[in-house]
């Protein structure tokens, strides 16, 4: 056998490829490759939900000093148990309880790496041969490829723009079957921005009930909510249908490289318990890497001490920024806006390609803005709709302006001339 | 439809009990169970491979004082990149190519989440429909646990006491086929705590080339060698067969609680871009979650200033403490050690039944033990090979003394009475 001829007996797993195309990492990475690196101007990142880099979004000083006090007390270097450490379990119990008509024990939650990981082990669990599950139009792909990756049948539902993003519910029942394992929610909505009632909330409860399926609410994006509806936890109905409640530290912490989240059974008649899939969620973790130890061990502090005028400030930013992001999109022609956010980091703006001379489609769009503007944007299809864009305005004020006035001059640009 | 008696759709995939049963931590969640809440003595774990817990084994001040500076200065809070930071994937290559005749670049260097994501990852990426691995047994379990999640099937070679663990290469190319993606070793062993010479790794290589597999060098416990022979890192003979590297700062650095370990392509004729194992690598880690962003950003001053004294100083600790341990099993019956360790953390010792009155397996020795005496010990079984056991001795030495003292009147209290 002569060098460089030589047969290898190993192939990649081709599917692999396959689940990771739609994620909107991957998609993200591929729009920012567009930029042009000979530019002088700073790239503007409208992509993602993480505005760590930005001075005004710094995480509180208590959560800090809970890491580092970890850290030094050399308690934590250990290993964590499959599950999660107790006070940490504890903490997210108590913090979570204070929302809910019930309360949750240290045993209802498990320690996940950031939400990223809920899902993935929600996902596993359900994927018995033959299982569907329903997911929303727009949402998070994360999903999607974590479905592909387990044999988990997809059947998706709409988010409806002209109802503020509510979910059709009709879909729902329609879509179901015996083999339907679970209807997923996002609330706060990623990618629309909407906050969902405590009435639509309670009817998604009645829904699932009827046609026997459980409900995974994604609520990573937890109190992040500025506009007239509050947050409210869908584990509220937990006795009406099982519910897998998925949150974090990531968003409202805006932390989201500290990878700690949590999988909660919002549940309080144990049916996920009779029904195994609580052990079915050990099991998962049982061949899993955990959350750090030491960031576990500072939960406790930076979930009780944490100070009501960092979120406040969080939360004043989140909403000047969704208001300039809104009012500059009306001043663009050629995108519109269904629905002013009223939570999470992001919003839909439907593109009308009519009114552009040599814009194919979403992706185009997005990947000629980060060429010439060097503005980072997330094309609809990304998140399951075509000739949309998701926008991120959880950015500092004044680089949001900027971002905004770019994305408007690149449109005028690319304006249709009258004829 | 009466409340208790409806029916849910959801059921828990049964794969997972299966694949989570054969961990370490798994069984010896199992073997702890047994201990006596009520016993005044304290636990003695001789079971994992974790002693960040005594004081004599904790981490350099270095270590903690990168980690406190990566928080403080809030620049690490970000959304990890799908293969880590740059800076930190340069102190890797750097780190690994002071051994190695060729230089690492940095593009060859993955972050994972510990050492147990880079076997999930290499196990995923080679799992195409047929595909079949080589195990060493006794081995590390999480291996089989992972490769029957990914229906990889799994041929076990055996490792030989009487050669000082050494390989059974012919048993390589006997089980080897046109199907055969890789082999993977453990070096320094694990559970055996043997390390193998330039020579031995040499002949993997030829093996391995010969048979057209690639190799999976697992050098989680790279360095921690203290015997006659030195560590050498399979990645030397990356240029005879393509090797994929696994390492951890958990060991050498005593903090396996920080989630932060690598899967490198040790490969300078890169035949693992071109048979697409680089892009499987890369799309697996696409949908999978990051280590810590602060943790990966304190990673260089962690691997470039790490005192040698650290280092010489946990290595002798470690050389007495395996000193003591078997010596000491030298005056126990029935265990025998066939070959004294010279680098990781534990022993492999022989259980002579035959001996013993009233214990019927190693599990049994195991449960008893605990229940008793209150050491943890890990059954052969879990390591793949029964009626051996599995000793630990990276404790603090005045514990181990005990420990062994306790294990000693265990089976002298067990021994079987001359007829």
């Amino acid at each position: 056998m002569k060098n460089g001829t030589k047969r290898w007996g190993f192939v990649a797993n081709q599917e692999l490829n396959t689940a990771s195309g739609i994620t909107v990492r991957g998609v993200l990475n591929m729009v920012m490759a567009a930029v042009d690196p000979e530019d002088p101007r700073s790239t503007i990142p409208l992509g993602h939900g993480d505005p760590s880099k930005f001075p005004c979004f710094r995480t509180s000083e208590v959560a800090e000093d809970a890491i580092v006090e970890a850290v030094r007390s050399a308690k934590f270097n250990h290993y964590s148990p499959t599950v999660g450490i107790l006070p940490a379990r504890r903490a997210i119990a108590e913090y979570l309880s204070l929302d809910l008509p019930y309360k949750l024990s240290p045993d209802d939650v498990f320690l996940t790496l950031g939400a990223t990981q809920a899902i993935e082990i929600s996902l596993t669990v359900l994927a018995r041969p033959g299982a569907n599950i329903l997911l929303p139009r727009p949402g998070f792909p994360y999903y999607e490829a974590r479905a592909a990756f387990s044999h988990l049948e997809v059947r998706h539902f709409d988010l409806l723009p002209e109802k503020g993003w509510e979910i059709d519910l009709d879909a729902v029942e329609a879509l179901a079957d015996e083999n339907t394992a679970a209807m997923v929610i996002i609330n706060p909505g990623n990618p629309c921005g909407n906050v969902f009632s405590y009435q639509h909330l309670e009817k998604v409860a009645e829904t699932a009930k009827k046609r026997g399926i459980l409900v995974i609410a994604d609520e990573v994006y937890d109190h992040l909510a500025f506009g007239s509806k509050p947050f409210v936890p869908m584990g509220i109905f937990g006795s009406t249908v099982p519910v897998l409640t998925i949150g974090s530290i990531s968003k409202r912490w805006i932390v989201p490289g500290w990878r700690v989240g949590w999988l909660v059974t919002s549940d309080p008649s144990e049916i996920l318990k009779k029904t195994k899939i609580v052990d079915g969620i050990k099991g998962c973790l049982n061949i899993s890497s955990d959350p750090v130890t030491f960031i576990q061990g500072a939960l406790p502090q930076i979930l009780e001490k944490t100070n009501k005028d960092f979120f406040r400030k969080i939360i004043n930013i989140l909403r000047q920024s969704s208001d300039i992001c809104y009012e500059k999109i009306k001043e663009i022609d050629c995108i519109t806006c269904p629905q002013k956010p009223e939570g999470s980091m992001f919003l839909m703006v439907k593109l009308n390609l009519s009114l552009l001379e040599d814009i194919n489609d979403d992706i185009d769009f997005c990947y000629k803005l980060a060429k010439e503007e060097c503005v980072i944007v997330l094309p609809g299809i990304a998140v399951g709709i075509k000739n949309w864009l998701r926008i991120t305005f959880a950015v500092e004020p004044a680089s949001l302006e900027e971002a905004m006035g770019r994305i408007k001059s690149f449109c005028q640009r690319h304006a249709k001339r009258p004829q």
